[in-house]
């Protein structure tokens, strides 16, 4: 089989425009078979402020409104999918953006209303992996963002951490998947405040007990779900990095079942 | 060869969601491969004044600035063309959304500075027909925006008109190219304000006879130059049709050489 590297970017690696074309650069030479994922850095936030929307946050969690999802609708799938397109296309990489309405690619479910309705945001339900392996066996790069789609109609706001285990998970029976979530910190930190001070391998059962002492922080547990989730289905290694890929090797953290 | 249908829509066909959702509904029913192309309508301009930025306008063209690109790559390629997608998805028409940044599909170049700066707006180069082909034979639809790329990094705003007449062109040497414009009028009047008086045929030196005589609106001068062009260029039947692809029998004008 064949290898593909699937890299996850969001947080302020988005914010920065110089990081972010640093980035790319890096990312356009790998040689593998590989797919860029895609959350919108707080460029939401800023154009709904812009607009006079109010954001509505629960439990820590944004709720998705008609208005927000339009605004994330334009960003995500729009300006900045185009951005990273246009850009890797500089760099002689041959991408394409995508969102989960083309190609069905990913269809989702509006979250169902329990304590909380979180508004327009969905749930994945399926992957259409067979039409991305075309697409990569083209030669093409997917960069993916994080809109997905309930097939009847409705545009739905979804998790890119999320996102990204389901699509590392659903094409590990066509190739040897490595999936790699860069963000603004290097890897996971035993202290939030200081950079240097990165796990170099993480298990669950570490993660576990890291949360029950409060070493590793909140903002980590989707990431960190995600990666034991992917591990325990079919992909071949998680890791999760910092801003620049060329450093990758000395820092990141490395999650272990 | 097969046949393939290629429609774009704009204006306000697109403004009204009622009347967007019912050509939709018409448009993937429709049984060939088919193509489905769009400019904005009104929301780009309604979106910037929101945004409080101004909108400048030189010899009746607009001028592109730099965050009037952004908008339009928020709208055109972002909640415009993922709303047409999901939208097609739900009446069962597997589509696919893309700018010319995707899969270097429109290379374009910026347009030379003459008399006039149009700012970020792009004269098409090249087409990637082979790449669009593919697509089109996995029985995709493709759905594409009016936002064009230099290759170099550089996002560009483009005619979508042009964009239809270059694509109809360029897919002529793989298929039998039908390309059918469409928008709020029923085809080319000879009176702008009677909606009942349709041209049942126009041909090119008809067109410039009436354009003297001011009989054919100016608005109308980019479709039609358009049309000829694409009717010259080895694309099978133009034609300028209405907001209903049901009554395009009878509202519509065909183009002949």
């Amino acid at each position: 089989m064949d290898k593909i590297l699937i890299v996850k970017i969001g947080g302020k690696l988005i914010n920065d425009s110089h990081v972010l074309h640093r980035f790319l650069k890096s990312f356009a030479k790998i040689k593998t078979k590989k797919i860029l994922i895609h959350g919108g850095g707080n460029q939401v936030t800023k154009m709904c402020k812009k607009l006079n929307l109010d954001i509505k946050i629960r439990n820590g969690r944004r709720i998705t409104s008609i208005q927000d999802l339009e605004v994330a609708t334009m960003i995500y799938a729009g300006s900045l999918n185009k951005t990273l397109v246009t850009k890797l296309q500089s760099f002689n990489c041959n991408s394409i953006g995508l969102s989960g309405a083309d190609a069905n690619l990913i269809e989702s479910v509006k979250r169902p209303v329990k304590e909380i309705d979180y508004g327009l945001v969905g749930d994945i339900k399926k992957i259409n992996s067979i039409f991305l392996k075309n697409l990569i066996d083209e030669n093409l790069t997917p960069v993916i963002c994080s809109i997905t789609h309930d097939k009847n109609g409705q545009l739905l706001n979804t998790n890119a951490d999320t996102i990204s285990s389901e699509i590392a998970i659903s094409l590990s029976k066509y190739y040897i998947v490595n999936l790699i979530y860069c963000h603004e910190k290097n890897g996971v930190l035993s202290n939030p405040n200081d950079d240097n001070s990165t796990f170099g391998q993480l298990n669950e059962k570490e993660f576990s007990n890291y949360l029950k002492l409060n070493i590793i922080s909140n903002g980590m547990i989707p990431k960190l779900t995600n990666s034991f989730y992917a591990l325990n289905n079919g992909v071949k290694s998680v890791k999760i990095a910092g801003q620049s890929l060329d450093e990758i090797n000395i820092k990141s953290t490395t999650i272990t079942n």
